[in-house]
C-alpha cells in the first residue's frame, strides 16, 4: 500500500513495506534512546506488522479525523481477517502485539509508536514540507501530537522539536492556520 | 535498490527495502522451523541489514559467477563505508552481524540465509518462472544451491523441493540446459 509521505529522496510516495523496513532499522540504531526498558524483539515484531491491516484499509492521513471510529472498526476487522490466516497460536500472538501497539501503554509500544510518529517528520523536513504543505498542516497541529514521541523517547522528541522549528523557519511548515491561508 | 526478482503479484521488480521487510516477516512466522536454536532478535537484525551494501554495489544475480571475488571486495568496501557512518560501537556490532550472515556458520546466520534463499523460489514459482525463465536458469542450478536452505531449515527445504518439482512440472523451470535451449 502507498502511504501519503514520500521517500527521503522525494522521488515518489513510500509504501508500507518500505516504511516498516525503515522503522525497524531506526529501532535497531536508536533503541538506546527509548524512554523505558524495551525488548527490541517485541518492538521489531510490532513495527514489522503494525501497518499490515492497510492491505484491507489503505493508508489514512494522520490529520484526517473524520470517522475515526469507523476506521478503527475497519482496522479491527482487517486484523481479524489477516492475522486469522495464521495458525491459531501465531494469530493470537501477533494480534496481541498489534493491539499492544495500538493501545500504546507498554514501553515497547510507546517506543515503536514514537518511531512511527518521528519518521514522517524526517521525511517532510527533508522534502521541504511534503505532506504538511500538501494538506495545509500547521506547526500547531504537528506540535499537538508530539507527546507520542515524548512518551516513547524524550531524546527523539528533542530532535522532533528541532525539526519542527527548523521547518517553520525555512517555510516548510506554516506556524498557524492564518499563515497557511494568507 | 531494485532486485531482479518480481513481487509475488508479478507487477514489478521488488526493491531491497521490500525484500528485507518480507524476509523479516517470514522469520517471525517461520522461526519454529529453524534447524538450530536461534535468537530471533539477531536473525531479524541480520535480515534488516543484510542487503544494505547494495546501496553502493547494486543487486547481483545469484547465478552470475563472474568476478565473485571482485564483488566480495566491493561489498566489504561498501560495508566499511555504510556501517562506518554510525558511532563506533554500533558500526562494529552491525558490521559483525553482517559478516556473520555472510559467513553462514552460526545457527542464526544459517536460518537467515535459508529464508533469503527460499524467498525468490516463492516469487519465481508464483510468477510462472520469473528470473529462472528470464535468465535461462535450470532446475539443476537451483537444486545445486538448495543446501543453503537445508542447512538453515530442513522443513523449509522440503517446501523448496516441492516448489522446484512443481515448477518443472508446470514448465516454469527447465529441468536441464538442453531443455532450456531446444
Amino acid at each position: 500500500m502507498l502511504r501519503h509521505t514520500s521517500l527521503l529522496d522525494g522521488s515518489r510516495r513510500e509504501n508500507d513495506a518500505e516504511h516498516c523496513w525503515h522503522l525497524s532499522l531506526m529501532a535497531v540504531v536508536l533503541m538506546e534512546h527509548a524512554a523505558g526498558e524495551i525488548d527490541i524483539r517485541r518492538v521489531l515484531t510490532m513495527l514489522l506488522i503494525h501497518d499490515i491491516v492497510e492491505i484491507d484499509t489503505g493508508d489514512a492521513l494522520l490529520y484526517d479525523e473524520t470517522d475515526a471510529t469507523a476506521r478503527a472498526a475497519c482496522e479491527r476487522q482487517a486484523a481479524e481477517r489477516i492475522f486469522g490466516m495464521l495458525p491459531p497460536d501465531q494469530a493470537h500472538a501477533l494480534r496481541a502485539l498489534w493491539n499492544e501497539f495500538e493501545a500504546r501503554e507498554s514501553a515497547d509500544a510507546k517506543f515503536a509508536r514514537a518511531l512511527d510518529r518521528l519518521q514522517p517528520l524526517l521525511q517532510n523536513h527533508r522534502n521541504e514540507g511534503g505532506t504538511w504543505r500538501q494538506f495545509g498542516i500547521t506547526a500547531e497541529q504537528v506540535l499537538a501530537r508530539k507527546n507520542i514521541i515524548a512518551d516513547g523517547s524524550p531524546v527523539l522528541c528533542d530532535l522532533a522539536m528541532r525539526l519542527i522549528e527548523d521547518s517553520v523557519r525555512r517555510g516548510y511548515l506554516a506556524a498557524s492556520p492564518t499563515e497557511s491561508t494568507p
